[in-house]
């Protein structure tokens, strides 16, 4: 793969208009950090759009989907024929995602990657199939060079739509079936942990099936050995398009100065492989939730991020990422609009 | 003090309303529990409004204000006549919950109980003074008798004004230089632990500061010799009007069946002292977030509660609990709006 495009600095943010929230934050009539990562959040709000009043009106939530070549294996609760399914509801304003998009005033766009049942034509799903499927990881590379590129590309493709509507935030989702175990790989090819410290329930195994999990990914790991020095190459062996695209997103987001919020363990993970990319992407992602997917954890201490939320979801479709938007609105609206002490009159 | 009427049960959520959300929980289109904890806030606002489809639009805001006679202790960063600074403050809307209290497009009350300085007639601003200030609880009750049943009264009668303008949902909050130091005194008496594991920076103290805070406390610890088991003698000795008037909030919604959101560590004394009076209140109340302020660990331990957010706020004013109502509206919307596995025609 030409990675080239994906190694391009982030922009930087705007370090003066950081230290003029930081400055105005402690002018505002409150003891001094007493809002707490409201005030982190407003102050690289401030950073991202170079103004010491920032929005975040503007939000743009993109969900990638695509269907897992390795389904085959037994690793999921469901049949793959439910990825199409909630591709459908997505569309219909049924999903968790539909719902918390249209709270938020957010546009949401699906961009079908490849389920392996095509979808047809539905409102506001965007047909970018690569493939019906990415490759069984157990047996054979997920993805051809080609294939990650277009993956990548897609993502590419839909944060730089976020940047031409003027989005101040974007929100990337995922649905596939199998991709916890995508992710799983993905996670200990570029941490090199064991698929059975990672390996965790997904929509909902028992106990034998998260062992079945972990032994697949064991078996991948041993097929393809990847190197943690080469994250595109993990992704293209054992990743899959949505995680890919979520990569490229997030890769491609802060290269243009726009912020996203990272979902769950596999959104995460994503961001992980992009992070090992371009480490200075970091200054673009606010890691949304703490998920209850087990590996979740692992993921987040080796991106060294502190979400903002711990509240046991484990859903994904970038549906805790669009719960955790409205911290960042209210730290907004509390920055730009409390008074100063200057302006109550109180001595500070 | 006759304390009959804060004894009376408080209402009982309505199980059946609660199961059937459970069940509704299930066929939703997401993996069974995958939402977390907004699935458990979904039910429980089911089970308080009765109906299998809860609403979290009406949402009242009331702040109690009040000055502390330990003021004089030398306890705050702050100086007295900042309490009635911040009324003002609160009335013009700059404040932090007057601006969060807009964008919830919830109604903004704020009760005088007692600032030393009477603030004259505001917009917003509800005159109940009790007395300029509460007795220095280092020499004297903070209370009389009289007063406690006022400060509980004025808690109630707030209650009892979101109750018939149809509050879904109650947001206490509270203003008054030193009430940290109060509060601190009130957890002691209710929980027998010592001033020291509780005592803090409150709104910025420093180390000499806290220390000096917790030998107050200590010193009318040694005064009052609060028992656990007489709560309300704990509130009337060592508390404060403000935290009183939570407590009598909370004790009065409850049994009008009016849900709770509980804010930081001085809100959280005041739940726990209600609670004390009437365990029956725990169906009642939400503990919205975790405070910096290091007390408010064992009240949450105490009051065996475990608050949904974790963003290292410390401001009080009801602050952590406003930023919360967002999590109750999308537990709702997702509750009331996602497609069942039925609707989308996949099979669960």
């Amino acid at each position: 793969m030409d990675d080239s495009r994906y190694l391009r600095s982030a922009t930087a943010p705007d370090r003066n208009a950081e230290q003029a929230a930081r400055e105005r934050q402690t002018r505002l009539t409150k003891p001094p950090g007493s809002l707490g990562r409201l005030e982190e959040l407003a102050v690289r709000l401030a950073g991202w759009q170079g103004t010491v009043e920032p929005a975040v009106e503007n939000v743009r939530v993109t969900v990638f989907a695509a269907d897992h070549g390795v389904a085959a294996e037994g690793v999921s609760a469901f049949p793959q024929a439910v990825t199409t399914e909630m591709i459908r509801n997505f569309s219909r304003g049924g999903a968790a995602i539909s719902v918390l998009a249209a709270e938020l005033g957010a546009g949401l766009e699906v961009v079908d990657l490849g389920a392996v049942e095509e979808p047809g034509s539905l409102p506001g799903v965007r047909c970018a199939r690569i493939a019906p499927g990415t490759g069984n990881l157990r047996r054979e590379p997920a993805m051809t060079a080609e294939e990650l590129t277009a993956a990548l590309g897609a993502g590419r493709d839909a944060a730089e739509r976020a940047v031409t509507e003027g989005a101040h935030l974007f929100v990337g989702g995922e649905m596939g079936i199998g991709n916890t175990t995508a992710a799983t790989a993905v996670a200990c090819g570029l941490t090199g942990r064991s698929p059975e410290s990672l390996a965790g329930p997904g929509t909902g195994l028992d106990a034998h099936g998260v062992d079945r999990k972990a032994a697949v990914v064991r078996d991948a790991l041993g097929l393809h050995v990847p190197d943690p020095a080469e994250p595109a190459e993990v992704l293209r062996r054992v990743g899959g398009f949505e995680i890919a695209a979520l990569a490229g997103a997030y890769l491609a987001a802060a290269q243009r100065g726009l912020p996203a919020l990272v979902d769950g363990f596999i959104a995460s993970t994503a961001a992980l492989a992009a992070l090992r990319l371009n480490p200075g992407l970091a200054d673009w992602l606010v890691f949304a939730h703490r998920s209850a997917e087990p590996g979740h954890a692992a993921v987040l201490e080796e991106a060294d991020a502190r979400p903002l939320l711990d509240l046991d979801m484990r859903l994904g479709e970038g549906s805790g990422a669009a719960v955790a938007v409205a911290l960042l609105r209210q730290a907004a609206a509390l920055h730009n609009r409390m008074a100063t002490f200057e302006e109550a009159g109180i001595p500070s």
